[in-house]
This record gives structure tokens, sequence and C-alpha cells, in this order.
């Protein structure tokens, strides 16, 4: 029989793995692909750094940060899924369900439901908090593609038209930053960072 | 004259660099080092989940959070300095005290005041948040060095007198941490892990 301490040791242990799964985005001037931890790192701190212009001025930050800080954990099993791959898209929640499972499962019963949730409501996005976490998710990739001349978004044919549609939802959680990314797009476009035929 | 979004985004591109950062752990299992970045990610999870074990039952966990955020990035400046080298510590404040300048000064005054406070709240760990952020911080690299067959310790010559010594710290953040990390150095010991020569 496992302690409290033992289940925990041996999850913070097993999500090591997280450092292992990478994204489609590289790192600003560099090469090498971003993993999901340092990303999910960078997300925390946008966090806190960018609460004040959040829709809601009353979130519950810690609420917002635990979701974050575990947002991508699922990955550990059911990895990346590139946000324009629409078949990949497809299947994922099923995906992510059963590593959820698993991975929340090795936890005390109490830390496991309670980050059980916070991934589903991280997914679900009604809350003030949800909304706002998920701003930031969309807001990095795309300060990384433009700073990187559009790398992922040209490597993958992404026309500025995609890029739009599949981040509006940042206005749910802050306007603000919405505005700056349209603005931001609209900056990219003019200096030929998409491939608008979407080869 | 920038916006305060416009300092918060080019703050937030700069650090971008603790991800080229790297310590001297490797990843459990791993020949790759780790990077500041996703060590950062993991001690954010871990003070989560551990809170329980602190010393002090009124922890502010945002604090907490905060502290282990920023605690690393005056390391973009200033590098990572291992726990054992004794030169490097030397004049380890004076480097990362310009870093803090430097990094935490591209904010607006407010936030950038509160960063830098954070970090020296952190750095004289006198406060039940700032023990327990350091307790985590030196429970991490223990536990993985445990993992990989104290892989650092040996490359470095390291015995387990100067982990425990450089360790021993942790009790003040949590007693049930600091047994937890006596029984696995001892452990450590009886399975190898150490060159006890020091060479």
């Amino acid at each position: 029989m496992q302690s409290r301490l033992e289940r925990q040791i041996a999850f913070i242990l097993e999500i090591d793995k997280l450092k292992h799964i990478f994204r489609q985005s590289r790192l600003i001037g560099s090469e090498r692909f971003e993993n999901d931890a340092e990303h999910t790192w960078h997300l925390t701190i946008m966090a806190v750094l960018l609460a004040e212009h959040a829709e809601s001025a009353q979130l519950d930050m810690l609420t917002v940060l635990k979701m974050l800080l575990i947002h991508d954990l699922v990955e550990i099993d059911a990895g990346d899924t590139f946000a324009y791959d629409d078949k990949g898209l497809e299947d994922k929640y099923e995906r992510e369900q059963a590593a959820a499972i698993r991975l929340f499962g090795m936890l005390p019963d109490d830390q496991g439901d309670e980050f059980h949730r916070l991934w589903e409501q991280f997914e679900e996005r009604q809350t003030d908090e949800a909304k706002f976490a998920a701003a930031i998710d969309r807001l990095q990739p795309v300060l990384f593609n433009y700073e990187n001349k559009g790398q992922s978004w040209r490597e993958h044919g992404i026309t500025s038209d995609r890029v739009l549609a599949r981040n509006a939802q940042i206005a749910e959680g802050s306007t603000e930053l919405w505005r700056y990314v349209e603005r931001l797009i609209e900056q990219a476009v003019k200096q030929g960072f998409f491939n608008e035929k979407g080869e």
C-alpha cells in the first residue's frame, strides 16, 4: 500500500515525460521545437503578467495557474495534436480522456479528482478562468510564429484566415489580447509570413 | 513610448531564453540535460501537489507559485550555477542581481517591482512561502539523481555528506519531505549511487 506521499512522488516522476512531448512551434530564433513542459511554464508566467487584460476582473488566479499547469499532461499518452490537424482533432478528446484517467488515477483520489476536473474545466471553456487560460494558450503560438516569420504556419500551409478563425476564441478570455492578435496577423500578412494559397 | 501590453510582450518574448539554459541534471532515464524552463514547470506542479506536507498550514499558494515561476529567470544572464560549485556560488548573488535589474526592468514598474521582490523573497528564505518554495527546488534534483542512479552526483564527485549538508534546509520548508530525502540518500548510499571518495 503506497502512502499519499509515495503516490504523489510516483506521479511527479511520471510527468517528467511531458518534457519529451514536442510541439510544432520552434523556440524563438531557434531550430529547436518547443516541448510541452517549457511551453506550460511560459503560459503560466504569461497568465500572471497579462491577467489585467482579462475580460473578467474577478479571476481566481490560483485556479487559472493550476489549470494551465496540468492542461497538457494528457499529451504524455495522447501526444501533441497540431492545432490545424482536423483529422487528429476528431478523436482527440477520447484519446485524452483515457490519458487523464490513467495519469490522474496515479494520485491520491482527492488530488486526482481535482486535476481531472481542472482539465475538463479548461477543455469546456465555460468559466472565466478557463476562457482566460485558453486565450493565453492560443496567444503564445501566435506570438512565436510572428517572431519566427510565420515558421509553423508556412511549414504546414496554414493561411491567415484559418489562423484568425482558429484563434477568435481568444476574445472570450480577453478582448484586448484578441485585438492585439488581429493586428499582429495583419502585420504578418503584410510582411509575407503566410503562404496564402495554403500550400 | 511602449504601452503596458507592449512592455509585457517584450518581456514574454525575452524570457523564452530560459529554455536554452541547461542544468546539470538529466531528464529521468534520458541523456538530455534539463533546461530551466521545464524544471520550473516541474517545481510548480510539485508545489501544488506537496503543499499538504509544508511546515506551515497557512501558505499563500499564489505567492509560492509566482516565486517559483520567476526564481530562475536571472539565469538568462547569469547562467546556471551548479549547486556544488563553491567558486561559482561566491559571486552568484552579484551576477544575478544585475540580471534581475535588467530583466525585471523591462516590465511595467509595478510588475517589475513585484517580480524583483518575489525573487529576493525566494533568495532570502525568511517567509513560509519562500522556505517551502526553496524546499521544492532542492527536492526535485535529489529525486532525479536517485532515479538516474546518482548521475550528476557521480559526474561531479559529490559525496552523500555534501548532498545531506546542502539539502538540510529542506526541513525549514517541510520536515516530512526532508525525512523522505534522508531516507532516499540512505538508499542511494546502499545502492552505490555515490562515489564516496568524491572523485
